[in-house]
Formats: C-alpha cells, sequence, structure tokens
C-alpha cells in the first residue's frame, strides 16, 4: 500500500522524512523552511507543553510574553550574542505594500514606508527581554525573577529538516535573573535536570547531562548545561540546553540592582529552552519500519478500538460492549478512540494507527463477542493477545505503564551498545565509523583539537559529562595530559 | 500613594492606560507598538486560553502550526483580503545581517542577502492555510476540515494602546472548510455563539450578536458575525468575529474537493478570532478608580489571605489557621495566595491586592484568632463582612459566585441604561452625545449614508443584531425606507 515507509536499513533520512509526512505529524510549507505542523504533530506537542509548562511552573516560574520583533540596536548591543546569530536573521525593513503600479492585481513594498531602524524577528530573546528587564529591577526585592515564554523564534538556517531544523520553530525559552553567581548556576542546573526528567520520563528518551566546551556552547553564555540523546542511526542529538549567561547581558544593558547593603550590582543571569525539535527526537529514539512508537505518556490517542463487522447489527452489538470499558478506560484517565468510521477497512485502519504510533490497539470481531473477549495488540512489540472483557481495563492501564518502561529500557540498552570508551585515535575513528553513538575519550581541551577531530571524523564533543570520575590520560588526537573523558558522535 | 490612579471621571483613557501598567499587566516595549505582556496580564491570558481551547474542543476543532510568514505572491492571491491589510504589513526583505564595515561592532543588513520574494509577517493566515488545505482536501471525506492556531499577528497600526490595539498581538484563528454552503454558516455562527458564551459566562462581559454592514466587514469575507460589548465609558469594543468567508478563498487558492456524487466542487470556508484584545474588554467592563476588578472565573488568583500581626509567634499562630482553611478552598478548586511577605505592611498589601482585581480579600489578625473569625472583603463592591473560621470556605465560594453574577449583572444594568432607541436624526445625535453607548436607529442600508453618519457623529454601524424584529421605518438621515434597526455607538 501507498503508506510503505522507506526501511531505516535502507535510507534512515528518507525513512525520517516520509514517517512525519506520512503519519500526518507536519509537511514542508511554500515558505522556504518553515514547516506546517499538523493537527496530530501539534497534539504531541500540546501533550509536551503541558508538562514542562506544568514542571516550570512547580519550579516557580511565570509565563510572559515580549515581543517578536527586536531593533538592530539591541539585537547588537551583546555582542557575542549578535554574531553568532547575525548571519541567520530574517530582517524587517518596510511595514507597507502598495499596488504595484506597473503591474495590476499585484502588490509591491512601498518604498516609502522604509522602517528607521530595522526590526530582527527574533532568533532568541536575550536582548528584548534584557533590555526590558531593565525597567523591572531595582532592588534585591525585585529578585529572582523567573520567567518563561512560549513563542515561535526565527533562525534561517540553510539546511532544514522538518522538526530537526526549521527556519520557523517553535520553543520555549526561560529567562530568569539572580542576585548571585551561585543562584544563577543552581537555576540553570535545575532547569537542565528538569529537561532531563522530561526526556526520560515523559519522551522515554534517555538523555547524558554534560556541559558544552567552549566552541559549542551558546553565543553569549558563560556555560551550557546540555542533555544529549542517542538516535537509532547511532547520531547524536542535542535535546535542550541551559545556559548560565554571567552577567553577559546585564552588563550590556546596563541591569543593576541595589543590594541588601545599598550597594549596585550587576545581576546575573540564565536561559534555556527546548524546542519542537523534541519531537524528532521522539519520533528517531522509538519508531519503526511500520511507522510511528509513541511514549503512552505523550500519546495524543492511547488505545484505539477497531470494531471488525457486517452490517449495522453487528456494529451495535460491539458498540454496546465496547462502550462499557471505554467509559471505565476514561475514567482512569486515558484516552481513547472508538474509531468506527464505514468509510474505511479493519486493516487500512490498523495500518493508519501502526503508522500514527498508538500504544495500544484493541480489535473486537464477532467471536469475541460470543467469547466475551477482545484482542490487545501492543505497538512497541507488535505482540498481540485475547484477553476477555471483564480485564481489558486493568489488562490495558498496566500495558500501558509497560510499553513506557519498555521503550525506555530499549532506549538506555540501545545506548550501552553505542556507547564505547577508546584510548587511541585509530580506536576512536573505528568506533566512530563502525560502532556510532557516543565515544568516550580523552581530550586536551583546545579548540584547536576539537576542530581537527571533527574535520577528520565529523564527530564532535556533545558534551562533558556532570558525573565525570577524574582520570588522567592523553588527548587521543595529539597525546597531550587530560584529566577527563568527553563524549564525542556524529551529530543532528 | 503612587500607585493611584487617575480618576475615571477625569481622563478614562489615562485611567485605563496607568491601570494597565501599575496593575503589572503589559507595558510598552522598545519596538513601536508592540507590548510586553507581563506574567500577571499572562495569566489572565491563559485562563482565557485555557476556556476557549477547551470550547473550541469540544465543538470539533484541533489545533495546528502555520507559518508566521507569507510570500507575498500568496498573500495577494485573494485581492480584497490583501488589499485590506495591505497598508499595515511588516515586510521581511533579507535574511541576514553582517559587520558594519563603517562602524566597529555594529550590524548592518547585508545587502547580498536580499530575498528574492518579500516575505510578509502574518496579519492573519487566511493565504498561508488555504495554500495548504489545497493540499489536505481531495474528498468530500475530507471535510469538513476543523482547525485553530494559537498565535501571533503583526498589524502595522499607526495609533496603539495597550491590548486594544497593538501592532504585534496574541489570538486565536479558526480556520474550517465545508462542503456546503450551509454547514459554512452554520460553523460561522456556532463560533459566534462559542465566543458570546465565553464573553457573558467566564468574563462576565454582556455582548450583542449581530451581523456588520458591508462596510465592516472583514476584508475578503461575505459576511461578519461580530459581539459587541459596552465600554464603562459608553463606546463598544467588537470583542470577536467570526466570518463566512464563502468560496473565495477556495477559488483563490483553486481548493476543490470531489463531492459523493463525483463532481468537482469549490469548498465553502469561514475564519473566526478573538485576541488579547478581550483583556482591554475585561478592564474596561468592570474595574474602578481603585484598580482592576476581575471575575472571580478568569482571576489568576481569586482569594489573597493577609495576615496583620507583629512578631513571628503571631504569624505562626495566624498560619496555623490559615493552612487548614486554603487547604480546603484549594481542594474546592479555588487559588489562593497567602501572603507572609514581611518586606510590605498590611496596607500596602490591601492595596496591591485592590489594584490587581484580586475578587476576596481575607484579613485575619490577632483579634480574629482570639474570636475564631476572619474578616472576608469583596473587591466588587468592597464590603467587609466578619467571618467565623468554620465558615469561611463555605462564604468564600458562595462570594465567587456572587461577584461573578453580580458584574455581569452591573453590566447588563449599564447596557440598558445607555441604549436608545432613537427615531429622528436629532435624537441620535443628542442619545450620541448625552448617553453615549448603543443607539437604535433606523438606517437606508447604503455605505454613503453610514459615512456620512460617521463624519457627522464619530459613531458607526456596530451591527445589525441577530435577533432583531423586523419593523417599517425610515433612515433618520436620508428619511429612506427601512425595514429594520441597527445598533451604532462609537468605538474602540
Ligand atoms: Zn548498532
Ligand atoms: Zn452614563
Amino acid at each position: 500500500m501507498s503508506k510503505n515507509l522507506t526501511k531505516r536499513e535502507v535510507d534512515y533520512s528518507k525513512w525520517y522524512n516520509e514517517l512525519v509526512v506520512k503519519a500526518d505529524l507536519a509537511e514542508n510549507s511554500a515558505v522556504r523552511g518553515c514547516m506546517v505542523i499538523k493537527p496530530y504533530g501539534f497534539a504531541i506537542w500540546e501533550k509536551m507543553q503541558a508538562e514542562l509548562d506544568r514542571m516550570f511552573k512547580e519550579t516557580g516560574h511565570e509565563n510572559a510574553y515580549f515581543p517578536l520583533l527586536v531593533p538592530k540596536s539591541l539585537f547588537e548591543a551583546e555582542e557575542k550574542n549578535a554574531e553568532g546569530f547575525a548571519k541567520e536573521c530574517a530582517v524587517v525593513t518596510h511595514y507597507r505594500l502598495q499596488n504595484d503600479p506597473n503591474n495590476e492585481g499585484k502588490l509591491r513594498v512601498d518604498p516609502a514606508a522604509k522602517l528607521e531602524e530595522e526590526l530582527v524577528i527574533r532568533p532568541t530573546s536575550e536582548a528584548i527581554i534584557w533590555n526590558t528587564y531593565k525597567g523591572w529591577i531595582q532592588s534585591y526585592r525585585d529578585l529572582p525573577l523567573l520567567i518563561n515564554q512560549w513563542a515561535n523564534v526565527m533562525r534561517w538556517e540553510m539546511r532544514t529538516r522538518l522538526f530537526l531544523r526549521t527556519a520557523e520553530f517553535l520553543w520555549q525559552e526561560g529567562h530568569t535573573a539572580h542576585a548571585t553567581k551561585k543562584e544563577a548556576l543552581v537555576e540553570a542546573r535545575q532547569m537542565q535536570d528538569v529537561y532531563a526528567e522530561f526526556a526520560e520520563n515523559y519522551m522515554a528518551m534517555p538523555v547524558i547531562k554534560g556541559a558544552k566546551s567552549e566552541s559549542e556552547r551558546f553565543a553569549g553564555a558563560d556555560e551550557t548545561y546540555t542533555i544529549e540523546a542517542l538516535m537509532q542511526d547511532g547520531k547524536a542529538l542535542q535535546a535542550g540546553t541551559s545556559h548560565f549567561l554571567g552577567q553577559n547581558f546585564a552588563k550590556a544593558f546596563d541591569v543593576k540592582y541595589t543590594s541588601k547593603e545599598g550597594k549596585q550590582e550587576f545581576v546575573w543571569a540564565t536561559s534555556w529552552g527546548v524546542s519542537t525539535r523534541l519531537i524528532g527526537g521522539l519520533i528517531m529514539t522509538h519508531s519503526d519500519d511500520l511507522g510511528l512508537v509513541l511514549p503512552p505518556k505523550l500519546a495524543p490517542i492511547q488505545v484505539v478500538i477497531v470494531p471488525i463487522y457486517k452490517g449495522e447489527e453487528q456494529l451495535e452489538a460491539i458498540s454496546d460492549k465496547v462502550n462499557v470499558f471505554v467509559k471505565e478506560l476514561r475514567k482512569k484517565g486515558i484516552s481513547v478512540k472508538f474509531d468506527t468510521r464505514d468509510t474505511y477497512r479493519p486493516g487500512a485502519k490498523f495500518a493508519e494507527y501502526e503508522l500514527k504510533g498508538v500504544p495500544v490497539r484493541i480489535a473486537i470481531g464477532k467471536r469475541d463477542l460470543e467469547n466475551n473477549t477482545v484482542e490487545v495488540a501492543r505497538r512497541d512489540t507488535l505482540e498481540k493477545q485475547s484477553v476477555s472483557q471483564d480485564d481489558v481495563v486493568d489488562v490495558v492501564a498496566n500495558l500501558l505503564e509497560e510499553i513506557q518502561d519498555n521503550l525506555f529500557n530499549k532506549a538506555i540498552s540501545y545506548r550501552k551498545e553505542h556507547t564505547t570508551e577508546v584510548n587511541s585515535f585509530e580506536e576512536f575513528k573505528e568506533a566512530i565509523k563502525n560502532v556510532g553513538g557516543f565515544v568516550s575519550a580523552h581530550w586536551d581541551g583546545t579548540i584547536e583539537t576539537e576542530d581537527k577531530i571533527k574535520e577528520l571524523t565529523k564527530a564532535t564533543i556533545r558534551c562533558i559529562p556532570l558525573d565525570n570520575k577524574l582520570e588522567e590520560g592523553k588527548c587521543i588526537l595529539t597525546g597531550k595530559k587530560s584529566t577527563q573523558r568527553v563524549l564525542f558522535a556524529k551529530a543532528y
């Protein structure tokens, strides 16, 4: 059938692109590099948002909203940040269209409506937010300031892929201000923990918590904390970052507070974000050649029920049975779809829900009616079992938990098998090439070595794990002294 | 104290602007006409969003997300729509900044990064969405398509006011496609009903449901349905609109479906939206010279508890009592803040929560401890009562309902007092000038007359009420025949 996907072994990248479109998650739009997030894909994003938003609020943050556009003069105030994003900024230069006198029915930019100062569409909001915080922070009583924003941002990337790298994407960006360096560091690490907890407990996607090397740091940050996940093709995905910004933005925007002791001090800052990129990570952690596999905690539909019947009468008899346990399942907070469309056959429905990654499928036909059973199939292992209608609610509730755990454990196993410790550059190249995944190796700490390794192998330093043990060793490339291993991988 | 507002009688417009800023709802930003929505203001928007989103989903709609930017060639495809918005479009012309060679540390637009086709920041999304729907709709089985988007949009308005009219604003926009004209009309009216229900039941803001006259219709619509509210200064506010778009966008973007009979037909469309403008309406419906007054159903904090104490020991004794009923209140789903900050005095706290419109304030001091009482104050009437601690949960729960009802009834009374039926142009001018509010009058149905009346009185036709009785009469301006009255008012 036309829904068949390219197999992962054949072409992982093609498999991914096809899956995103065929599972109705997203598609490319008429605007270069910008995607349309379709209702099913957006429903996953809404589930992610709901959990993250709850976690942000539980850690004391409030939501707010800041302008989409940033005046160029503000944008350039923090030089490193500006330099980091200048090359991918969409720029608004005019504020009006007019009828094109040479082309009836067409519009053109009105040359008389040129802005005095150009406006940049936010690639990230530090500049506009810190310019605002200047007015909000006077005294130590105004600190900490703990704010999050859900927003769209724009980075004019040259090579884009649905969810993973798009010119416009949706994200949340936290921006906090603190009286002390220590508090800001604690906040940055706390949010990294929140991201890790979300990735592991909701996405069933194991992550390594680490710090970025200098060359991979966020532009304008003194330290970038990251969570790094491993995809099925052995490539790493940076899934979320939390930045300790030092006093860089406070100094660029002159944000000071009066301390308890009456002294004027610059404040300390963090920022942190995750985006619709997470959906790409979710897909590439669990899915298979039949389509999407979703962890139950983020599945818009957790259970689908497909009736197998001939004629209205049979459907009615089935519906009478189904409605009983649908009610029970919903009472337990489980989202259920009973698909009674008569415009599609059961086989087509099975394929559709497999493609869309619905965790549990229940089928019920004439013989099940006679035997008081249903057929329960799980999407992760594709196993089926016959279950008494009396037990179906409990079986399904347990199964959802089991699937959530199984997906996480499978991903952990995969990561274990694809993490290699090496002690020479030969071993390193071998591991990157033949095993893939994370390679743990000593590095001399310089940008030059990092660049050289990237040039030779395409692998980059994903992070310096936070739980690293200190250990003497020699840089795999230069042989210089090193005190700890770092994790390399090819990455998205 | 510095938080004192200008009185409404003295300068309503100044009162509004001060209130928005002092109650921490929003403020102007560094970007012309764009606001920062502060956490307290955003929390009100989140409450609005949650209810509206639930109502949209209950009526069968799903959320999705479409690109921020619209290529000029798509934007101009539906001519009337393009014409209506061309004059207020922010236009992206370049996709990169570079170091300014003449100005160290500064950036400039990279002239080499000029886009081949300019991109417009969406002022509304019909164009980009209908261009997408073309790929989604082939057969009658794909209809109806019921989609909503929560997004930011941009309209380059020359005169802006916080919440009421800003260059960037947040809104939702529903965009639906249907097989028949009748279905589309039913949908457009249904969403007008949803908006009216939300306005009245949640915002406690009575609205008139009507249709717009031709000159006030959405650009590209065949019919615009509106809900019109009346503000305290006698001016009307268009609070939400729902458009029947006919086949205009289907034809502009060539969106056809194959009917059950195998015929190719253009689809029928609606779009509908409400925005952060609603917060402006909320403020101007209920608030007073002391500050914001919020209906309980949309108040981020429904109940605030202020302890009045000397020393840690008294605070502890008070807290022991308070914690008991806080728990009970929260169990009932009531949001409660217990404000134990020692950096502010009770009087300052009272003023702050009055300014912020918290519906119920509970104060508890030493004498209350002795008497087993608390003082309960309601924000709408400013009445206070002493209540036994044993009854406080029930009293507060009832009070919240009473306040919600009282606010609605007050607004209804105000509207009754400020709705005048007139039969001559003298009476009309008199009513517009001296009474304000809605004026119900006969009109000959022509745009010329509507324009002339606006020129002479600044009043516009707000709507042709849907429940209008047919009645013969003469146009107040021209004396020509008319079959029904319409509602005029000065408007925001
Ligand atoms: Zn492998
Ligand atoms: Zn009056």
